[in-house]
């Protein structure tokens, strides 16, 4: 049995099973609670509120669906929680006008008389250009097919549902009397791994209602490369993976509507930022050469879709607008960021970086942009390593090793006994294992005798904890091969920043700004992933966390004309670094395949 | 049981039951045949050919689907055959460019390499800009979804379809290879009693197939007004009216598709014309509003509806263009007609006109345009007359009349004995019985003792053939409620055109042209329409037919973009004459109520 817990203020909405205790639910919302006993109800740290009474939250089972209020102090730290700057619309707008894509327009028209006979449609039209300056707007069938009676019902008052697309505007709904709903827009964000839709009130920008979730097309494939492959085996199984993408976004958005007392049909227009394959398959378009080489995406810059045409549940005369990608392994969601940061507005030179199964990134400013794709392998994700998982409760995510006698101090997410390690303490383990002399720059484990170094199987690794401390019965290792692949991650995307530079002719200190996207990037931390190199060694306030913005651009492209008009000529604007060929990438990332680098000089403050 | 007869070289079929004789089948195409023994099979006449061996047409009974070929000399005469230049493209033209609406396109693209690694739509889009000049191609989600495997499959190269549309251009189809087909397009003439369509092989503009068949709404009333009434009973029964239109419109377009091992792919664009309530009803939208005071349309411009929201059987991608219409009973069969005859573009003054259950006509020249329907009534189709009945066989459509005696010698269609009356042997009768003296001016019989007059329940009829003489049994009489019946219909029709001339301040010798659209149109004796009144007396020599100019526009809309771009502004600049409401109609109406006039100075040669 399922329930949904949502926690307030954040506003934060997450599905968990029966038994669940609230404080495991408030982590997979990405809230943090103290709790100093972890989790033994002893401490008394991590009280919430449930229907006004005070509980403890690692002692209350979820056994129906519940409004949980988080109070400030029984919060762990402001850094844990999902940076989500959203609600700010100025934020949002970064300069941008405020212009939303939808508009609703009350008209009263003029009476018709034997002298004034004009069909109803062009008295519309009329009164449209005449009150509003609109010229021109389409009107499909389905929109005018009830004209009269509409027109009539209320005495020749209307109410206008008009959507601005650029070179056309249409009208997609028309209402007898004069409404006093605002607009309604969904931003959706389809990821690899999550999905996540903003409910969007048009008449002040402002987010109504978040929710997110997983994408169920993951039980064909973790990555992009085995859905497309999957994809490609029949065209029953693309329609598969468009039906579970599809369906989970139709899910979300219907419990919106349902809480708000609204209906699809007062939803007229959807932004969606998605990487390349995701587009591709939420569109039901073939993403087979997007991996075959010359790696060409079907389609890049996309015409608008109908809401019907792909059953999404809003108005179905409403439009699906997705946003533009670069190349086959840069898509939507890279421009939706860059054009929410704004890193084509600037002077300086800025780069942009979503490190997640792939890191994709961009660098750049006003004049000129740069970007490109490194397969950094799943590890940052905490897949593909031995005690690898995703930032929740249970999840190391900083330690601290003594070099004198190899032992270790976890700090672990929910402050409960370790169950594995998250990318952000994947990380910190490299780069702390390095100092302690554990493993030497190459990865390679040192000769050394310790209780917590063993070799298994050939393999040498070291124990975080021993299964006696773990929260699952078993040692929490790290061991060489995971160390390896997670040189091999890191390398990869610092030889992919290189590669940029390189191109461009610049070095790691032209670099003005450093913006970090996308979910892993919130729990990164900065100095370990220079230690490790790989991010760059530059001053550290250079850097900047900007949470999920491809949800962020979906927004903005929402509440903005103007913003997502230059959506396409960013997209354009960007010259893509195809990496497996005629480029320094590979040299880059085998002198990056040492902790921190080859070459010392690029990291002064770690050598 | 039912079968299809296609008589050649005519290329026109018929569907009839079985048994019927060829020679009716042949009448019923529009093809009358020779026929001195009226049937008997004895005078050898009506010879036509059937899997190459001669028979005689009255004397071969349909058992099986047939191609009949007739000989030049076994035709009737020239002035009985359905008008019909629609063959000659340059007559269609008139002198408007050749440039149809539907362009497929050969493109062979360079193959993407991973230094021009754009994606597939945009290689297509450039190459499409680069070689044809078009920008801003639209394309919809449907034709894009597939492009991956179709470029690939014969090696980059494809052939696009190409809607032009005005104001925006749309791909409308991608195939892969060069294909050699030519872009076919539909003619669709949607009117109340017949529905007519061609198929055009727009390449070379030429009509490639036409078929014609009756409108099955007709079931739920023979009248614009009664479908209307009907249609706005409940949402259902307008639903129905636009299914049995749709079904109709498929059931013809799918024939000639297998015909011509086509199929519904292949046509990509239908331009139709009917009248507003006719249009109204073929998209689905109530025309309660055409009816009731100030007579509004729910539309009369109509935008670019796609075969899949009418469930046309062509590309579903494609599009169904109406002609637009002036106003609630002038719609765009008239504006169709006006366009292909060109009235709009000649300096001397025409008059247009279309005589059917409405008489819809349009008086003007290149500066300047007026309209007005008038109620006819449907006596000239044969409807509530006696013993009215369509120009088939059978059909009395010319009469002498001995003045002395009385008595009559009749000309029938098909040469065979009487069975009824058609429009023209109606207007012919009137004229006569005005002449001989049966009737006076206003239509009263004259107090005659003779055979032939009778008087039946108190009112006097004359008879044109007595039982014994004709095909059913019956006698074929006129009676003095048919007489009153005709003079009120063409009164309308002559009150019309005076209101018109009137509000021009014209009269008629300013008129250089009368143009007689439309079935009726074809056998109308102008002489006769003339002496009852129905046209005006001017040079018979300004009168010219025009056959099924409604039709014919359409098919100009398809093969000349210029031409279908004048057709709103045409619609938009001929101004509505609403003969209902404070004009000189009703006094023109009351004193055409005369034969020929009240006024006999307007009909100097028949005076």
């Amino acid at each position: 049995m399922e329930f949904k817990i949502r926690f307030m203020p954040d506003d934060k909405e997450v599905t968990v099973i029966q038994g669940t205790n609230l404080k495991d639910a408030a982590n997979l919302a990405g809230i943090q609670l103290k709790s100093s006993c972890g989790g033994a109800g002893t401490c008394g740290k991590c009280k919430v509120e449930l229907a006004g009474k005070s509980v403890l939250a690692c002692k209350t089972a979820v056994n129906q669906d519940m409004e949980i209020t988080i109070p400030l102090d029984s919060r762990l730290s402001e850094h844990k929680v999902l940076v989500d700057n959203q609600s700010d619309v100025k934020d949002v707008l970064a300069g941008y006008q405020f212009n939303p894509i939808v508009r609703k327009l009350n008209l009263t028209l003029t009476e018709p008389t034997l002298e004034d006979n004009t069909s109803d449609l062009s008295r519309l039209l009329t009164q449209l250009r005449k009150e509003f300056n609109v010229d021109n707007a389409k009107i499909n069938l389905a929109n005018f097919v009830n004209i009269g009676p509409i027109l009539r019902e209320k005495n020749y008052q209307v109410t206008v549902t008009l959507v601005h697309l650029g070179d056309f505007s249409e009208i997609v709904d028309i209402e007898a009397g004069h409404s006093e709903k605002p607009p309604y827009g969904i931003a959706l964000d389809i990821g690899t791994t999550t999905i996540a839709v903003n409910l969007i009130d048009l008449n002040n920008g402002n987010i109504l209602d978040r929710l997110g979730t997983y994408n169920t097309q993951a039980q064909y494939g973790d990555d992009v490369i085995s859905r497309i492959i999957y994809a490609d085996e029949s065209a029953d199984n693309l329609k598969k993976l468009q039906e579970l993408v599809i369906n989970t976004t139709n899910k979300l958005i219907r419990e919106m509507l349902k809480k708000h007392s609204l209906i699809s049909k007062d939803i007229s227009v959807m932004i969606a930022a998605g990487n390349t394959t995701m587009t591709h398959l939420f569109l039901g378009v073939s993403p087979k050469y997007l991996r075959l080489e010359p790696y060409i995406p079907a389609v890049t810059t996309l015409p608008p879709v109908k809401a019907k045409d792909l059953k999404i549940a809003m108005n179905s005369e409403g439009y699906i607008i997705m946003y533009p990608s670069v190349a086959s392994y840069v898509g939507g969601d890279i421009v939706s960021g860059a054009l929410v940061t704004g890193i084509d507005r600037q002077e300086n030179i800025t780069l942009f970086i979503d490190i997640g199964t792939n890191g994709e990134m961009v660098l750049g400013n006003q004049d000129w942009l740069v970007t490109c794709a490194c397969s950094a392998g799943p590890s940052f994700e905490g897949r593909g390593i031995s005690n690898g998982m995703r930032a929740m409760s249970g999840a190391i995510e900083k330690v601290e090793i003594n070099p004198e006698n190899l032992d270790i101090k976890l700090s672990v997410v929910g402050n409960v006994p370790p169950i594995g390690i998250c990318g952000s303490g994947l990380i910190d383990v490299l780069a702390k294992m390095n100092k302690a002399g554990i493993i030497n720059r190459t990865g390679k484990f040192n000769d050394l005798q310790n209780k917590r170094i063993r070799v298994v199987e050939g393999e040498p690794q070291y124990i975080l904890a021993f299964k006696e401390e773990s929260g699952n019965g078993k040692d929490i290792v790290v061991s060489e091969s995971d160390v390896k692949n997670l040189i091999r991650s890191k390398g990869a995307v610092y030889a992919g920043i290189r590669s940029m530079l390189d191109m461009v002719q610049l070095s790691e200190e032209d670099i003005e700004t450093v913006i970090i996207a996308g979910g892993f990037g919130n729990y990164l931390h900065i100095n370990d992933a220079i230690e490790i190199g790989l991010l760059p060694d530059i001053p550290r306030e250079k850097y900047k966390f900007v949470g999920n913005s491809s949800l962020k651009g979906a927004h903005l492209a929402l509440i903005s004309q103007e913003a997502f008009a230059q959506a396409t000529p960013l997209a354009e604007k960007m010259t893509y670094l195809e990496l497996s060929v005629g480029n320094s990438f590979f040299d880059q990332y085998v002198s990056a395949l040492f902790l921190p680098h080859t070459d010392l000089s690029l990291f002064p403050t770690v050598a």
